[in-house]
């Protein structure tokens, strides 16, 4: 029997392993789950029988080589700055390897040893990147090979509150890790519109979004991602007059992100002076104008050019922003309080779920006509362990394996998955398991 | 004969070496001076009797070690990170040190040793560190010493074109390092203010300005400087309700300075794609909304909310900031191509002198009443050798090192002149060499 090993049994690991013990019954393998964690992977396997749970230390050399050497495909779930030492030994050992991260200059440099080697490092397999890659790759093949020639990418994702948990002003709560939230955007995005190089810098990003509509899951807003242009060379566009990245949120939460912003509250470069000691109140007034005669309220709105009452300050009233509660943090960053302060109202109840929705946007001429064709997804969480996000992460990665397993994928070398030997079979089980685009054609 | 070294004879310490040899003459004691280029460090010398000049490389250790040996106080006038190098050799064979740079945490682990060894490392003793300090801390122990209670110390300092000199829109021109003024202010301006801490992020520093008048020199504006708060220690102020330092331009340069903050064109952290062959007013634009029916110009002054035919636009204008001329910039970041854009327009002439300007502002409290009072200064450059910045930071070197080699001054460890012992000697020569500050006693 063959046997893959799952590095990592966190979060975003539950759908993946339950997909792969599902499968291990028909395909016959086995699943050895390996986290620093015993009681992590004994949880993931729950019982099954065709599961192992292992504790295991990545940084301990003999313990990985001896683990990886009796493993078929080895799936690391670890964060991605581990993945290069788990590739490096995959290549010498002679095995297949599939991560959800980006490819790092680590893994790229494996690529000819990798293909000497017969073995296949796939990255860039999970949801963003991985099913946006797959199904963009998908419709751009197909407009290329009917001979049509695209001029206009546009490709928007978000992870986002379902409908029926969203019941606060922002809708808006953490699905995933906080801290990316909070620091969201930071550093400029770039992109490229009719052959103009376009730059937003982090101060003005939030003031740049443009509305999405997608199919029955309503109005959201996409601000630009901080690197639309390398995309241009992974697709294959590299003289595509359009390229547009951005992420999703429900209308009116840019705006009022923006004040956050605007006041500098998420720079996480620094320490606040007594942060402590401070209350919400005196932290957001401490950078606003000094000015005895006014009230924090009147001077914030004031920054903005909002008025007292508008649905901005609303949503920061909601917040705490101006409530004289301690923050009780030590040597905080600004970022760091403001987390705090959002964690206390954007967390998830026992029985919310999460949302992942996806568009891509083409336009193209097809024998002198010009179109425009939109790709859509939406999946709601089916609870607090099978979330969207983990289903949508963990269902590529665990059917890249199953196929990698089983001879249906047979390239070698650091792949993503925008050819057509990888995405096809890839995205045509997503289908049968619920994950599936639907085509508009706007004109 | 005793001897001074010199390591660095740039353009920052022609004034050094100029005060030294006048003074080796009446003092008796030799000027070695030593360079990577044995041309510069000639040049500095002049043929002057009692100068040595020297090639020299700071990393030859044999060479250092040889050269510190021989000297009795050797001044430092490297790049700041090369110092603590120096340092330690002066701790080893018990020699005075003498720098302008700011206390660096190597330099500041030496203070136990330097003191152990009767060795003085003074540092921070040039225009700002060092004028800035000595003029404050004189005016301060004054007030302390009357029993007066310091209730605000605001601190203003400019390096400037001098008034005959000032002929462009912007009152401005480059007379030290251009970098670092395009860079200036990155990061986070911190103070405090009645007690209450202030926090301005980068984006929003050049709309904060406070209006500052220095003696004869007319107006300016002050943006806040990136760190206030670290001077209530070195000052022995920390329970000062409110501290501020800033920056002086002249009235209309910040509001103008802003529209580069706001496109993000100050940026140094990315390269802009195809930049050798964009224009000015392509790359602008390239920070501008997509939109062909306005031009640039349209754009910007809407995107800044101000007027086409305003006075910022014609700043712009008269920059080149619309012009269509090649950048020629290979992978250039914003900030380099935005540096030489205004290298172009904001250069010295041939005959043009640059300026400083300094203003201390104190609010104290004695005998029950509230007092303010200004203490100011302004230096204007004799010619682009013996500039007003290579005079305010040379001499005060300068008369350091002749005071510790005099025995006029006796500390020992690592030291800022914030002691009366150092301040007061030094500033009575500065004084005598037409340095000097002016009291107005404003209540």
């Amino acid at each position: 029997m063959k046997n893959v090993l799952v590095i990592g049994a966190g979060r975003s690991s539950s759908s993946l392993i339950r997909y792969l013990l599902n499968q291990s019954v028909t395909d016959k393998f086995q699943v050895i789950v390996a986290d620093m964690s015993l009681e992590m992977a004994k949880q993931k396997i729950a019982g099954h029988l065709n599961g192992e749970p292992i504790a295991f230390d990545v940084f301990n050399k003999d313990e990985r080589e001896e683990l990886i050497q009796k493993s078929d495909v080895i799936i690391s779930m670890l964060p991605a700055r581990f993945h290069h030492h788990v590739a490096e030994d995959c290549v010498r050992f002679k095995k297949h390897m599939v991560t959800a991260s980006y490819v790092s200059k680590e893994i790229a440099a494996l690529d000819e040893k990798a293909k000497e080697a017969g073995v296949l490092l796939l990255n860039e397999i999970g949801l963003d990147p991985g099913i946006d890659h797959m199904s963009a790759m998908h419709i751009i093949d197909r407009i290329h090979a009917k001979g049509g020639k695209l001029t206009a990418f546009k490709s928007f994702t978000g992870g986002l509150i379902a409908p029926e948990s969203d019941n606060n002003p922002w809708n808006y709560k953490f699905t995933w890790n906080p801290r990316n939230v909070v620091l969201a955007g930071q550093g400029v995005a770039q992109f490229i519109r009719n052959n103009l190089y376009k730059y937003i810098p982090y101060h003005k990003l939030f003031d740049r979004t443009e509305p999405v509509n997608v199919l029955e899951y309503g109005e959201f807003e996409g601000y630009p991602n901080r690197d639309s242009l390398s995309y241009r060379e992974v697709y294959g566009l590299e003289k595509i007059p359009t390229l547009f990245r951005g992420t999703l949120r429900r209308p009116g939460y840019s705006k009022a992100w923006n004040v956050f912003v605007q006041l500098g509250v998420t720079d996480d470069s620094y320490e606040i002076e007594d942060s402590e000691e401070m209350t919400y109140r005196e932290f957001f007034n401490s950078f606003l104008r000094y000015d005895l005669t006014r009230t924090v309220e009147e001077k914030l709105a004031e920054y903005m050019g909002i008025s007292e009452d508008s649905e901005i300050m609303n949503k920061l009233k909601w917040l705490g922003v101006f409530d004289d509660k301690k923050i009780g943090l030590k040597k905080a960053t600004p970022a760091q309080i403001l987390q705090q302060l959002l964690e206390e109202k954007w967390s998830l109840g026992p029985t919310d779920k999460d949302m992942i929705v996806m568009q891509h946007q083409f336009v193209y001429e097809l024998d002198g006509n010009k179109h425009e064709l939109h790709s859509s997804m939406g999946i709601i969480g089916h609870d607090q362990t099978y979330t969207a996000m983990a289903e949508t992460v963990g269902l590529p990665v665990g059917i890249a394996t199953k196929l990698i397993l089983s001879g249906a994928i047979t390239a070698t070398g650091v792949k993503r998955p925008v050819e057509k030997n990888i995405y096809e079979p890839v995205l045509k089980e997503l289908e049968e398991n619920g994950i599936q685009f639907t085509e508009e054609q706007i004109s």
